[in-house]
C-alpha cells in the first residue's frame, strides 16, 4: 500500500509545465548570459577532445589518467578557479598497453580482435598455445577442468549464440519514454548484496589462483557486445592483487568462432602477445576541485561532479570525457561571466569511478561523513565499495551540513532532458522552476525515480542531495559504453552545449537560492518485513 | 503514362491470396516431404559451418575459395548429384591476409583497428611513417597534395562526424515492409553508367600511380561503418592491376582521431605492418555445378544459384555462405528423396560474384547469350562487368531456351518472406501458387520491383526468369555486410532451414511445370524520350 499511495502521488507531483508565478524566481537575465556564453563562446568541444584524442583513455593511475589530472587543474587556474586543488585517496596500481595482438594461427591465420584485460600481466613476449573452451563462473566449476589448463589459453567464459539488437543503436528520448521515467520504486533492502559482490570479486581471484596453479598460459573472455566491439575492463587494481595469468578479451564473433572449432576440430591455436606496464610510483589516485567562492562564508556550498577516469579501450568519451567537459565548461562560463554566488560553487572531476565510485566515496569519507567500518572481509581495491550503504551508523562530520546541492552527469553525451528526483519530494517544484527557461531546449522532465552507479550515489545514501541528469541516451548503451568505440566523434556539440548551459544555471539557481535544496531524511537502517520481497540468493 | 498504367496493374496483380484452385498445382505431399527432410534432417548448419569456421573467408582464387571449391564439390558428389563439375574463367590473383598490424605510436600508444585492403601489396616487413590527411577522391585533387606525400602514410578519405544510426540493428520485415516491395519502378536508361564507373575504376589505378610516384608509404581509408567494423574491400584483383601502394582500412573511429589529431598538433606516427600473399599459379576463378538430371531431355533446366566467394574480412557467412548453404542443402534434400523431375534441376555456386557478378557473367556467355564486346576501354577484372548489360545485340545460344527458371539467394541469412518478380507479370500468379504452403512460415509475397546487385541480374538483362527472393534483413545491412562480424553466429538456423525447405520446393514446382516460367520480353535498345530523367553527370 505504501508503494501504491506514493506512486500515485509522484504522477500528481508530475505535471510538465512550471507555473508562471514559479519561472519568476529564476534570474531569466542570468540564464540568457549563460546562454550566450555557452554557445557562442562555448569551449566545451575543445575541452572534449582534449581529454580524448589528446590524452586518450584515463584509466585509474595510469599515465593518460595523471595527464588529465593536471592539465584539468592548468585549465580550472587559467578560467581563475579558486581553491584548484587535487585530493588523494589509495587506489592501486597504474596500468597501460603499449601494443597487443591476438592472432588464430591453427587451423587458418585470423588477426583476432582482442584487448588486454585492465591490470593483468602481460605476456612477456609472444605466446604461441592451443584453446580449450573451459566456462567457470564459480569455485565448482574448477573440477571439471582440473588437470587439463596446463600450457592453455583458457577461455573462461561460457559461450552464446549471439544477439539481436531490436532497438536503434541511436536512439533520443521521446515524450513518452521521458514520462515513463517518473515512477516510484519501492526501496528494496538487500542486506547479501554486498556479500554477493564480494563473492564474485573473490572468485575472480580464486579463478586466477586456479589457472596458475594448473600451468595455464592466459585466460580469455567473450566481449558482452556483438559486433566486435572490445570492453577490456577488470577490477584487480589493488597493490597485491594482481593477476599471475595474462588475460584477454576477445571480440564475440571471434570467441563464440573458436569455441566451435575447438568443438567440431582439433582445439585452435593462438599467439598472444599482451605488451602493458603497471606503475607504482603512487597508489594515490586524485580528485581535482576547484571552487567559484560564496559571498556568504556561512552559507555552504553547492557541487557538480562527473568522473574524470575512464575504462582502457576507447578514449572514455561518453565515459566520461563528456561530463568532466560539461562540468569543466560551466565552471569556465561562470567565471566568465564573473558571478558572485551566494554560496561557494565546487567543481569536481572524480577518480576511480569506474572501479566503485571510489572518488566521490573518498570524498565523502574524507569531508562530509563516514560509515561504520566492515565487520568482515577485505577493505581495499573494489571491496571498499561493496555495502558501504548498508553499514551503521551514519557518523555526520561539519562538512556535512555545508554541502546544499550536488549535481552529477554520467549517461553518456546526450543532451539533458531532465532529472532524477530520487524520490526527493520537495525537490520537484524547484527543479520545475529552475527548467522552465530549458523547455525550448528540450528539457524539463522531473522524475520521481531513484537511481545509482554513479558519483551522486553515496551523497544520497547518506540522506544528502545528490541528483543526476536524465540524458538522451544517443548510442551509448547500444554500442560506446565501456567499449573501445567510445571516442570523441560519438559525441554531439550540441548537445555538450545544451547541458553545459543547463549545469550552469542550476549551479547557479542552487548557489543563490534562499535555502539549500531540500534534504531526503536521513536514511536508517532498514527493517525488513517482506520476507518474499528478498532477492533470491543466487544473482 | 507507362509508368502509372504499369504501377496499378502491378497493384492489382499483388493482391495477397493465392486462390483455393491455384494451390491445388503444387504437388503437397512433395511439400510435406521436403519439409520433413529439411527440418528434422537437415543439414544446411553444419554446411554453413564448415563454409565458415572451418574454410573461413572465401575471396576469389584465394587458398579459401579453393578449398571451397573441392568441398562443396565432393558433397555435391556424396549426395548423389550427377555432372559435378568447375567451370572456370579468367578471373586474376589470389590473395590472404597472413597477419597484420597498425599501431598509433605518437602523440600516444593505440593499438589502431585496421585490416589489409584486398589485393594491395603488403608492407615488406614493418613501416613506421607519419600520416597526412589528404582525401582524394577526383584527378583533380592531386594537385593540392603533389610534393607533400612522400614518406608518408596517406588518408585519401574525407573523414566525417560519425553516423546515428535510427534503426534497430536486427530486424525482421513487418507486414507493410512486404507491402512496401510492391513497387513498379519505371526502367531508367542510363547509357553513361558504364563509364563513369569504369573511371572510378580508372581513379584508383591513377591514385595509386600517383601516391607511387609521390613516394607514399602507405595508403589509409576510412570505414564506411562506424563501431570497429571493417571491410578491406579491394578492387584491383587484375594480373596487371595491383597497386604500387600498401593498402589499409581503419576503423572510422580510428581514422578520424587520427584526422583530428593531425589537425590539433603533430601529424600521427603509425606503425603498420600488412603480412599478406598473392598465388597467380592459376588465373582461373572456377563455378561449382551440379545436377539432378530431369527425365525429359528436351525439357531443358531450371537453377538454383548463390555466389560461394566472399570478401576477406569476416568469414562469408550472411554473404553468402548462408546462400551456398540453402542452394546445397535444397540439392541435398532433393537428392535425398530420389526425387525425379521432368527438367534437370541445376546448382550452381558462383564464384567472383562480389567483384561483378563475375561468375554468372561467364556461365551466361559460356551457355547461354553474349552481347556485343565493349567498343572501347579495358575488357578485364571489374571493367568485364560495366556495361555489359547495356550492349547490343544479344547474341542467343542454343542453351538460351533450355533454362527454363533461375532461383538465387543472396540477401544475407534471414528467412525467405518471398520473392521478387522483377516486372514479369506473368510469373506473379505462378508464384503465389507456389508460396500457398508457405504463409505458415512467413513466406508469401510477391512484390513487383526489379532488383539488381546480384547473380539473377544478367539472366533478366537477357529476358531470361531470373529471380531472387525476399528475405528477412536481420543484421545484414546495418553490421554484417562485407565486414568482420559477418561470421557464423550471426546466421540463424531456423531461417535458413526454411530457405532450404522454400528453395527445393521453388525448384521441385519449376522442374516439374507444364510449362517453363513465363519469360519476360527479350529487352531492346532502350530509345531515351525524357531528356530529364537522365542521371546526373556526376554521381
Amino acid at each position: 500500500m505504501r508503494a501504491l499511495s506514493l506512486a500515485l502521488l509522484a504522477t500528481v507531483a508530475a505535471t510538465p509545465l512550471a507555473s508562471p508565478l514559479a519561472a519568476q524566481s529564476v534570474d531569466r537575465d542570468a540564464v540568457t548570459r549563460i546562454i550566450d556564453e555557452g554557445t557562442n563562446q562555448s569551449e566545451v568541444m575543445p575541452i572534449a577532445q582534449h581529454l580524448t584524442d589528446v590524452i586518450g583513455p584515463r584509466l585509474t593511475n595510469s599515465p593518460g589518467m595523471r595527464q588529465a589530472e593536471e592539465w584539468t587543474q592548468s585549465k580550472f587556474r587559467e578560467w581563475g578557479l579558486k581553491n584548484v586543488h587535487k585530493e588523494g585517496f589509495e587506489f592501486g596500481r597504474g596500468w597501460w598497453i603499449v601494443s597487443s595482438s591476438v592472432r588464430m594461427v591453427t587451423p587458418r591465420p585470423i588477426q583476432l580482435t582482442a584487448i588486454p584485460i585492465a591490470w593483468t600481466p602481460g605476456t612477456n613476449g609472444t605466446v604461441t598455445a592451443p584453446v580449450i573452451v573451459a566456462p567457470m563462473s564459480k569455485e565448482a566449476d574448477f573440477a571439471r577442468y582440473r588437470g587439463q589448463l596446463a600450457g592453455k589459453i583458457v577461455m573462461v567464459t561460457q559461450p552464446d549464440t549471439g544477439s539481436e539488437p531490436d532497438r536503434p543503436a541511436f536512439r533520443r528520448l521521446s515524450q513518452q519514454e521521458l514520462a515513463d521515467q517518473d515512477f516510484f520504486e519501492a526501496p528494496v533492502n538487500d542486506p547479501d548484496a554486498a556479500d554477493r559482490r564480494l563473492k564474485r570479486l573473490d572468485f575472480s581471484l580464486k579463478l586466477d589462483a586456479f589457472l596458475k596453479s594448473e600451468g595455464a598460459v592466459a585466460m580469455a573472455t567473450m566481449s558482452s557486445r556483438d559486433g566486435m566491439l572490445l570492453h577490456g575492463s577488470g577490477y584487480l587494481f589493488g597493490r597485491d592483487q594482481t593477476p599471475a595469468t595474462p588475460g584477454i578479451e576477445i571480440a564475440a564473433e571471434d570467441y563464440r568462432r573458436l569455441a566451435r572449432l575447438a568443438r567440431v576440430g582439433q582445439a585452435p591455436t593462438l599467439e598472444v602477445t599482451s605488451n602493458v606496464r603497471f606503475d607504482d610510483s603512487d597508489v594515490q589516485a586524485y580528485n581535482i576541485l576547484a571552487d567559484i567562492p560564496g559571498t556568504d562564508p556561512k552559507a555552504g556550498y553547492v557541487m557538480a561532479g562527473a568522473h574524470l577516469d575512464s575504462w582502457a579501450a576507447g578514449d572514455g568519451a561518453s565515459d566520461n570525457a563528456a561530463g568532466s567537459a560539461v562540468v569543466m565548461e560551466a565552471a569556465r562560463i561562470l567565471s566568465q561571466m564573473g558571478v558572485r554566488p551566494k554560496r561557494t560553487i565546487r567543481f569536481a572531476l572524480w577518480n576511480g569511478e569506474e572501479q566503485g565510485l571510489l572518488g566521490s566515496l573518498a570524498y565523502i569519507e574524507q569531508h562530509i561523513a563516514t560509515r561504520a567500518p566492515a565487520a568482515t572481509g577485505p577493505t581495499t581495491g573494489l571491496a571498499r565499495f561493496y555495502g558501504w550503504t548498508s553499514r551503521w551508523p551514519i557518523t555526520k562530520k561539519p562538512g556535512y551540513d555545508q554541502l546544499a546541492a550536488y549535481f552529477n552527469l554520467d549517461n553518456g553525451s546526450g543532451k539533458i532532458r531532465g532529472i532524477y528526483a530520487e524520490n526527493n519530494q520537495a525537490a520537484v517544484p524547484i527543479f520545475r522552476e529552475w527548467f522552465a527557461p530549458f523547455q525550448a531546449m528540450g528539457a524539463g522532465t522531473v522524475a520521481m525515480r531513484r537511481t545509482s552507479s554513479t558519483d551522486h550515489y553515496f551523497f544520497q545514501s547518506i540522506g544528502l542531495q545528490g541528483f543526476q541528469f536524465i540524458q538522451d541516451p544517443l548510442d551509448y548503451g547500444s554500442r560506446i559504453h565501456h567499449t573501445n568505440a567510445d571516442t570523441f566523434d560519438h559525441m554531439k556539440g550540441e548537445d555538450l552545449r545544451q547541458a553545459s548551459i543547463i549545469m550552469a544555471s542550476f549551479l547557479l539557481n542552487a548557489a543563490n537560492a534562499d535555502k539549500p535544496l531540500p534534504k531526503p531524511p536521513l536514511p536508517r537502517q532498514p527493517k525488513v518485513t517482506d520476507p518474499y520481497a528478498w532477492p533470491k540468493a543466487e544473482d
